[in-house]
């Protein structure tokens, strides 16, 4: 880590959907953007460069890339303009295999660092595409371990456990979340799964939602930034926008909370059965 | 479960440090004045019956109590007053082994129905309990399966997914939190760690929390009662009180999200490796 202070950016977006040039060229320039502005993470939504309301597979494949399409290229030519500078974001993925992942990208200036493949999927992606099954990567960068994982990942406290264990910094998460209810005064609650995500695994989470009404449904426009202490630091609001945060990355580092205490050793991994795999 | 709305009552109390007879009252008279007024269920805090800033495990050995002592007693005659009622209490336990333990017991008009012991015991607790080894009992009462754990436990998402998993529809915390800095506007942190455990698991939790300065330690006084949904339907603030919250348990045995989505069946436990046991 060269920095102790990370800038971060998470962006809130409105792709179109099934328009991969369009979207290729909103995602780049909010990275072009955020970068010249001193950005030394971005962070794009889910699904960024394709849109989220797919009405069948077939349409997802239309705008299904490989990580070796011109976007990341772009992403890559972003990172150029600031030294050290990462663009994470999410795409629809053509894999090898011929399906179709709901992925993101981790992107420096040398290219394509990792790709991750969401491994919960929400609802009617299921229709769509086929689960990850890797654990979200956690990508050695001058701003420090950059884990990924995207939305409903999220949600999964075994998922942000396992980055924070694998010792992530930062955890990016692209991200579209569907407008739901919440009380007067609340936060949108994926963001309070943020906050104590955060906060027990003592890490910084950064979080970029999609705006705009996308085939009838709109989002929680939540994007926010979370410090490792679990406080919002910094949110965008209702539209298009930058969440901004400055952030010391290495306090994540430190998973001590007293002289007595401290989060990862007070673990009591012989007792959690139930929450272990099959064996 | 006999009813389909359940009357939660978490208790913010001030016991007295290792004054034991005192303590018993004062939490007697905390059940029998909420099942009189209507309550369920009634959350008392931790170490409730012994107070909790010991200078030494010799002083916590004076308040030391088996299961067996009289306080429970007085809970479960609390308890006759109403069919159904039930309470749960931390108190500070002597096991057969002559060991201590922080605990809670969950007792009705039987009796005491189950004791836990904190498996995650907190800082300087260390110098004078020994952990519990045992995962949190999830209880069949008249009002549904109550799972009980303690203060720093629900910082740890494994506990409250193993409680979840096991079938609670409510988890008990008796808790004492010591004071601790939050930005202005902000809930005590571990509430909002209880709201994203409640969201993610689609459990209610009920978190009772204790007042009164102790030798110099203040207390967060976050007694909460959050819903399956996640929200803080009822608290307390600063001071003794009560929060009471209306609940239908029932709704936690539901854990579909959408058509497709199913919080427990959308997990990937054969992807959790660096979350098990070692095996």
């Amino acid at each position: 880590m060269r920095t102790t202070t990370t800038r971060v950016a998470a962006c809130q977006l409105a792709p179109a959907i099934a328009d991969l040039p369009a979207n290729a060229e909103v995602s780049a320039a909010a990275a072009r953007a955020a970068i010249s502005e001193g950005a030394d993470v971005v962070v794009l939504p889910e699904l960024v460069t394709s849109g989220y309301v797919f009405t069948s597979r077939e349409e997802a494949r239309t705008v299904a890339v490989t990580p070796e399409h011109g976007v990341f290229a772009a992403w890559a030519a972003a990172c150029t303009a600031r030294e050290g500078a990462v663009v994470v974001g999410g795409f629809c993925e053509l894999g090898d295999d011929d399906l179709l992942y709901n992925s993101a990208a981790v992107v420096d200036a040398s290219g394509v660092r990792a790709v991750y493949r969401k491994a919960h999927l929400w609802d009617r992606e299921k229709l769509v595409f086929t689960p990850g099954s890797a654990a979200p990567p956690v990508v050695d960068t001058a701003h420090g371990r950059i884990a990924v994982m995207v939305c409903y990942d999220l949600e999964f406290p075994e998922w942000t456990r396992t980055a924070a264990l694998a010792g992530a910094d930062l955890i990016a998460v692209p991200t579209n979340w569907p407008l739901v209810p919440r009380p007067d005064g609340e936060r949108v609650p994926e963001v309070v799964i943020a906050m104590a995500a955060a906060r027990v695994n003592h890490v910084a989470i950064a979080c970029a939602d999609r705006s705009g009404t996308e085939r009838g449904v709109d989002w929680n426009e939540g994007t926010s930034v979370v410090s490792s202490d679990g406080w919002v630091v910094s949110e965008v609001g209702t539209g298009t926008g930058v969440a901004w945060a400055d952030l010391d990355l290495t306090a994540s580092r430190d998973k001590r909370l007293t002289e007595h205490a401290h989060l990862m050793n007070d673990r009591r991994p012989d007792l959690y059965r139930a929450v272990s795999p099959a064996s």
